[in-house]
């Protein structure tokens, strides 16, 4: 049985072209997206309507033939579906009622997460159905440390000064916060992987606001546990792991969290990424969203220096971060043609 | 004759204790300087205002004794000085008129810089006529890179799409403005040198925004260039550059640069430091701002670490970041304190 392409490439087989998604695909960059949002109600009802919420995740495959789909929701459900009030306000990003110390916690209602996570599941479910058998369904969460930074905070940060002192001055407290997510953060992936999800993503997209001991303690060791419990669970389902900015803590990341795959952000250098990353995971990414939203000679340049530095290996194209709104659909076409058409150079 | 504590750290000896001064040392966190501010009138008025920017760069040296002072001003002055528009709006951030191509940098006047500027060149004057001998003066400019992201973006960013998106789709433009920035920067750097700094600090606030390929390209090659001509200049004068959240590039920057020490986020591991950057340049840094913040435990921890980290080869104790404006001032006294007992451990 020959893999799909995704999964070949997380099998650590190099693909040529390799397989290709982008992160946050379904979105506001494409007209038929806008016009199911305004149908929907708010961004959570949207993610909490399997219809609907299935129609926006094929919407770029029929208009790109991506190798994966990924799952239309938010890393916020985890704290939604332990009991945490949670809006989405237009324009401002999601606000929550915040949890400032241990006393909060007492809040939190594990034992009711599945109920409130089955539109989730049951999206899921609708989506793999729909799914053609050369396309990867991919399932995700946010890391502890990335969702505790929203339930700390209530809120974006730039600080993270609300939850880094939560951290600092009541670290038992904090690890409690800390265990109660990856418990719930195992229970909900390994939901979504009976459901029908063939791959696994855990955005860490703060993890680049953590010293170095403290990315060991909040990002590498959580991530750890909770890939440890999902490979016990679900041996084959491979892990993709995206700890954003991590910079020089990537390679503690690669090597003690058991991850299939690592996603890049742009700051990485794609060569060195080849020689340090390649041998041990696949890597995924990481293209400037920007320059896919500028377009034109730029574009053509990065991508196919991009392919040229990663694609001799187990590679999958990516950005380094979410599709960005006002990004002309046509330049992902000419993007995914450049991916197509991509063939290495002979080695001199 | 001997060198100042920080002079020395920066030609490369070890000193025990090592010197240090914070980020944003000069600011909200202090009542004294909330009264000035609240004399100045707006932030720009203070920084402009020589006899006052001069009293609140000195008030935390007489609280904690700190190895140096930094000029209390800002990275926008440049723009100002060249003439864009300007204002501090409260809470906010700053705000510009933003440039947003090519076609608005005839509006720039770097012909009137020096006039404009010329209250900050006082202010230096009148810092270091303050400074006894033992207590070195930091002046400073923001790169290139950080200062275009602010004229462009008209302020803040998160994406830096409307910078990068001049970068990608006019690069002859963009160099335009990178050009003008390198000159303006050694310009009004050299005239800080004139008026008494004895350091220079380049910060390069947005490093991390940048794919690798940008990094060199609109960090490294630019901070290159003011460093040679400031050099041709000052020969005497050390240089710290601040690339913060440069990760993976860190090391581009120290080896092709040619600044004298380099100034480190706290996701920089310390011990990767010691044994990669600190013997090629002295390191600055890099406890987190929150650590601060937070006090007890936890600073006592964070500090003592890092001075066993990086305290046996050239090193100047700061922060990562700036000091957060609701730290404790009294948990800048201890940490003062434990910077100054620190005695490191014989090695076995």
């Amino acid at each position: 049985m020959t893999l799909k392409p995704m999964l070949a490439a997380l099998a650590g087989q190099t693909q040529t072209p390799p397989p290709f998604w982008l992160m946050r695909q379904a979105g506001r960059y494409l007209p038929e997206y806008r016009q199911v949002r305004a149908q929907a109600g708010g961004f959570l009802d949207l993610c909490l309507n399997p219809e609907l919420a299935c129609e926006v995740t094929l919407q770029p495959l029929r208009r790109y033939g991506m190798d994966a789909a990924i799952l239309f929701s938010d890393i916020l459900i985890i704290p939604w579906a332990l009991g945490q009030g949670l809006r989405f306000a237009e324009g401002e990003g999601p606000v929550l009622d915040a949890i400032r110390d241990a006393s909060g916690l007492a809040g939190l209602k594990p034992e009711g997460m599945h109920d409130r996570a089955a539109p989730i599941y049951e999206t899921v479910s609708r989506i793999r159905a729909a799914l053609d058998d050369r396309t990867t369904l991919i399932g995700f969460a946010g890391s502890p440390w990335t969702v505790a930074c929203y339930m700390v905070e209530g809120g974006g940060s730039k600080e993270y000064a609300k939850v880094k002192r939560f951290a600092y001055t009541d670290p038992a407290g904090f690890d409690q916060l800390i265990d109660i997510l990856v418990t719930a953060t195992v229970d909900y992936l390994s939901a979504q992987v009976k459901a029908g999800a063939e791959v696994l993503q855990l955005f860490d997209s703060w993890a680049g606001a953590l010293s170095a001991a403290d990315f060991q303690r909040y990002s590498v060791e959580p991530t750890r546990r909770i890939v440890a419990a999902l490979k016990a669970l679900h041996p084959a389902v491979p892990i993709i792991g995206f700890p954003r900015m991590a910079g020089l803590n990537l390679v503690s990341y690669v090597e003690q969290t058991g991850v299939d795959a690592v996603s890049l952000d742009p700051s990485v250098p794609p060569e060195w990424a080849a020689a340090h990353l390649q041998g041990k995971v696949a890597v995924q990414g990481n293209l400037d969203p920007v320059v896919l939203l500028a377009g034109g000679e730029a574009l053509e340049q990065a991508a196919l220096s991009l392919l040229d530095q990663l694609g001799q290996g187990p590679f999958i194209f990516n950005l380094g971060h979410g599709i960005i709104k006002e990004t002309p659909p046509e330049h992902v076409t000419r993007l995914a043609g450049l991916i197509r058409d991509w063939q290495p150079a002979t080695k001199a």
